[in-house]
C-alpha cells in the first residue's frame, strides 16, 4: 500500500462497506450515489476512486465488483495482518467476534489476560493466554501489532510491558493516553469523540 | 455546546482522557507535555485550550483539574444524553459495560434485540427489550439517539424501522453504510479504517 492520507483511507473503507453490503447484488454504481449516501461531494468521491485506478463507464458508472476489488487492493486487505488482543474482557470479546476483520486481512491470533479464570479458555475460537507469555510469543512469531482492551487503570503498565516485549503498533481502545517511545505508534480508537461529534451536529 | 469542529472535539476528548488517567494526581501540566504525548504541535494544543477559556500559569502550565473541568463544560459532558442500544450481541454488551460512558453523560437506558433468548434478561444492569417495543418507548420517553450494533445484514432493515419510530441520530458500529432521510444523522464508527491508518503509518 502506497502512503495515502488517513482521510482517504477512511473514505475508501466506507465505500468498501457500501459496496459490500448496501450495493450487494447490484452490477453498477454511480459516484453520485456513493456521494449521496455518505453525504460527500461527488467530485471528491471520483477523485478517491481514481486513486484506485478504476474508470467509470459512461452513464452506468462503476462496476461494483471491480471497484470493490480495487479498493481491497489499494488498502491491502489481502495482506495478512497478525494481531494479539490484550485484555479478554467484554470489548476484547466483541472484537474477536467481529466477523468482518477477516475480510480486511486482520487475523487475531490470541487474547492475553492476567485473570486465571480466563487463561486457557477460548473466546470466539481463540485461546486466552497468560500475559506473562507475551514476550516469548512475540519473539517466536514476530507479532508487532496489538489491540489494547484492558481497563484504563491498567493501560499504561500493560503498554510498558508490551513495548518491552517488542510491540510496535498499539490500537488503543482504552480511554487512556499512552506514554510510548518514538519508535512505537499508538492509534486511539476514541469512541466517545464520535458520540460528541454526533451531539455537536445535532446542535449546529 | 457551541459548534466546534470535529477535529477539535476529537483532540479535546483526548486531552480529557490524558488529564483523567495519565496525569491523575498531578497538579499542573504544560501544553508542551500534552503536545508531546499526543504527537501534536504545541501551538495547536494551546489554541484548543484557549477555546475552553483556560489560561495557563507562567512556568507551571495549566491547573489539571481546572483544565479538565473546562473541557467537560465545553463538550457538555454534564448534559445527560439518553441512548438506546439496538443489538444485544457482544459489541452491544461491550458498550453497555464501557464504564467511562457515564462520565461523558452518555446514559444507556436499555438494549433492544429480537432474540427471544435475550429479551427480558439484563446486560450490565440494563434490560434487553423486544425490538417491537421500540416505537412505543421512543414516543413515551422521547429518545432520539441509538447505538446500532446489529449484524451488518440486518442493519438497513433495523435502521428503516428505527427511523420510522422517530430515531434521529444513529451511532453506527456496523460496517454498513445506511440509507436514511436527510433529517437523520448517521455517525460511522469506522473501526477498520483506524487499523488501516495504523498499517499505512507503518509503511510510510
Amino acid at each position: 500500500m502506497t502512503a495515502i492520507s488517513n482521510k482517504v483511507i477512511n473514505r475508501l473503507t466506507l465505500y468498501h462497506c457500501l459496496l459490500k453490503y448496501t450495493c450487494k447484488g447490484k452490477p453498477f454504481i454511480a459516484s453520485s450515489e456513493i456521494a449521496d449516501l455518505l453525504d460527500l461531494d461527488d467530485s471528491l468521491v471520483r477523485k478517491d476512486i481514481a486513486l484506485c485506478g478504476v474508470l467509470g463507464h459512461k452513464k452506468q458508472g462503476y462496476v461494483v465488483d471491480e471497484l470493490k476489488k480495487s479498493i481491497e487492493q489499494k488498502l491491502g486487505f489481502s495482506e495478512r495482518k497478525e494481531v494479539f488482543i490484550i485484555g479478554a474482557g467484554s470489548l476484547g470479546t466483541a472484537l474477536v467476534n467481529y466477523a468482518d476483520f477477516k475480510d480486511y486481512g486482520i487475523d487475531i491470533l490470541a487474547l492475553f489476560d492476567n485473570d486465571p479464570n480466563k487463561i486457557g479458555k477460548e473466546i470466539g475460537g481463540k485461546r486466552v493466554v497468560s500475559l506473562e507469555k507475551l514476550s516469548n510469543l512475540i519473539s517466536r512469531i514476530n507479532i508487532k501489532n496489538i489491540i489494547l482492551t484492558v481497563p484504563p487503570q491498567a493501560a499504561q503498565e500493560v503498554t510498558d510491558y508490551a513495548v518491552q516485549c517488542g510491540v510496535r503498533f498499539i490500537w488503543n481502545f482504552t480511554p487512556t493516553v499512552l506514554r510510548v517511545p518514538k519508535t512505537v505508534t499508538v492509534y486511539y480508537e476514541n469512541i466517545v469523540s464520535s458520540f460528541m461529534q454526533m451531539q455537536n451536529a445535532s446542535i449546529a
